[in-house]
């Protein structure tokens, strides 16, 4: 059974290669190597095939597959949950931070350092089942618009990285989100926008305990934080979740620098991409001395490593899908 | 594309169908209970039919998938490396419960409680890249005989159970571990055994951390315990790992109750499954008394939970497949 949907697949592989299929990328370097080394790695006969088992393809959310400016999205969605539970019940706000969120004042929030973070996430996100919580994210992500494009978040996904996980996918990759993130709040967008179903995702995340509620059982959101899956917490998350070592990295900040180490320091064929923000007229221009997706570090480790820095202004022909009116 | 590969998949059904997909299980309630739930929940045309994406079965391994008397596998791989260090440097035992697992004293060892567990593991399995580590366990596998019958640990697999995870994929279910065994020793031989690969499975992980050693990345097994995949623990570990509620769940144990009960409480159809070992003659007989694989509650709450109980030594045509010569 399988063996016959395979030689279905390699019968209409063909078919695939011979329209363009990243259609919102410029012709550039950057899209040369990409399609060379996906077709390389898919191709039985050439010295750079990769087991279909081994193609493991791992990307940074925030900055590399939508914008993250000027705030991660999932930050809004927290301020927002603030400001509702406050209006509901003005004791809520509590202290300096809850206030500070509820006001929507950023500042006063990042005054808290990340204990305040710790709190304001507990406060707005714990105490409820997983399974309520995504759909009460996903529920607000439906409408939720950004503050300063007139566009809503999930319309704010890049068309061109969109593409790029559907070629993967469709060359025998596995796509996997690796994120500093909530793995719960990207759960509740990642199908619909990305095609990557909730398993594929790997992200920051909160304390759960097993509990039975009203004789129902349930997993429920505690508060705490029990992993932070950025920096070096990326190739462990990867190592605890998908157990393999990816040979595609795609990510845009020092926050992805050693996923892209580890992933493309292994045997065979390797590739790494570097989404570069350069484009203050249609998106946001910035990378060194960025409060959000600093990319320093692995900016000029680039060249070396070989890993390639897609230039958003250059490379791309658009940025996001064409937004459906609303 | 995929649109295409579903239609080849849906014509072709009719045919699998058509065949016994479980010809190791006896005629009994049980088979008929599986196949029919199975046939339904993959049929658009049942009131019980259920999206593909939400097709999730978790199976406990260890007494579920495969045998675990006199002693979880896992802990006979242990013992070995403790033996095999021992005899490398006499030094390596210098505590009484490392002097115990060298010399293959099992009693020694469990008289150190849970601390002395995991000071044997860290011992045998910390300080290795995750990498070389499940290499290890692999060289192990492909050689380790079971004490007392005369078979190699890995043709002690569930020849049933084998064909109940390849019907399930082949109506559209996705597969899944869920154990209380460490997850990187299940890795080792899950592809190969069961068809599961590396990210499908989910168990009991020690500490991980990213470091460059000799100027290569690498993620390294550190020691202590990072998260125990065994009771409450184990829909803990479903919602982190897989991110979706099972709707097919089997287990043997106590050590899976909490599965049981989270998998299937929830809406639409559901099935809980139990393995009772009831075979003296073929494989083992325990249940409530037993010092592995203790099934007791479970057991109890089986009937008014509509959870099926498997009787080995009733519904089991084969127990372990025919082991090739050795």
């Amino acid at each position: 059974m399988l063996r016959l949907v395979l030689a279905f697949l390699a019968m209409a592989a063909p078919a695939v290669a011979q329209t363009d299929p990243l259609p919102s990328w410029n012709d550039s370097d950057a899209k040369t190597a990409i399609l060379d080394f996906v077709a390389a790695t898919a191709d039985p006969a050439s010295p750079s095939f990769v087991e279909p088992g081994d193609r493991i393809a791992t990307f940074d959310n925030d900055g590399t597959l939508w914008s993250e400016q000027p705030l991660y999205f999932q930050f809004l969605y927290v301020l927002d949950k603030a400001k509702q539970l406050a209006a509901a019940d003005p004791a809520w706000a509590a202290t300096p931070v809850l206030k500070a969120a509820a006001a929507g004042d950023v500042h006063g929030v990042i005054a808290g350092g990340m204990e305040g973070l710790v709190e304001l996430f507990d406060a707005t996100g714990s105490g409820t089942p997983v399974e309520a919580f995504r759909d009460d994210a996903a529920r607000w992500l439906a409408t939720a618009k950004h503050p300063e494009k007139d566009r809503l978040l999930v319309d704010m996904i890049y068309q061109p990285m969109v593409e790029l996980l559907e070629y993967l996918r469709a060359s025998g990759y596995q796509t996997f989100i690796v994120s500093g993130g909530g793995i719960e709040f990207i759960r509740a967008f990642a199908e619909e926008e990305y095609g990557i179903p909730p398993p594929q995702v790997v992200g920051s995340e909160g304390e759960l305990d097993f509990e039975m509620v009203d004789g129902a059982p349930q997993v429920m959101r505690e508060k705490g934080v029990a992993f932070v899956d950025d920096g070096p917490g990326k190739p462990v998350g990867i190592a605890r979740h998908i157990g393999q070592r990816p040979i595609f990295v795609a990510g845009n900040s020092d926050g992805d620098l050693e996923m892209l180490q580890w992933g493309t320091a292994g045997d065979g064929a390797r590739m790494g991409i570097i989404v570069h923000h350069t484009d203050a007229a249609r998106e946001w221009a910035y990378d060194r001395d960025s409060h959000i997706g600093r990319l320093d570090k692995a900016l000029d480790l680039a060249p070396a490593e070989g890993w390639i820095v897609v230039d958003m202004a250059r490379d791309w022909g658009a940025i996001w899908p064409d937004a459906p009116a609303q």
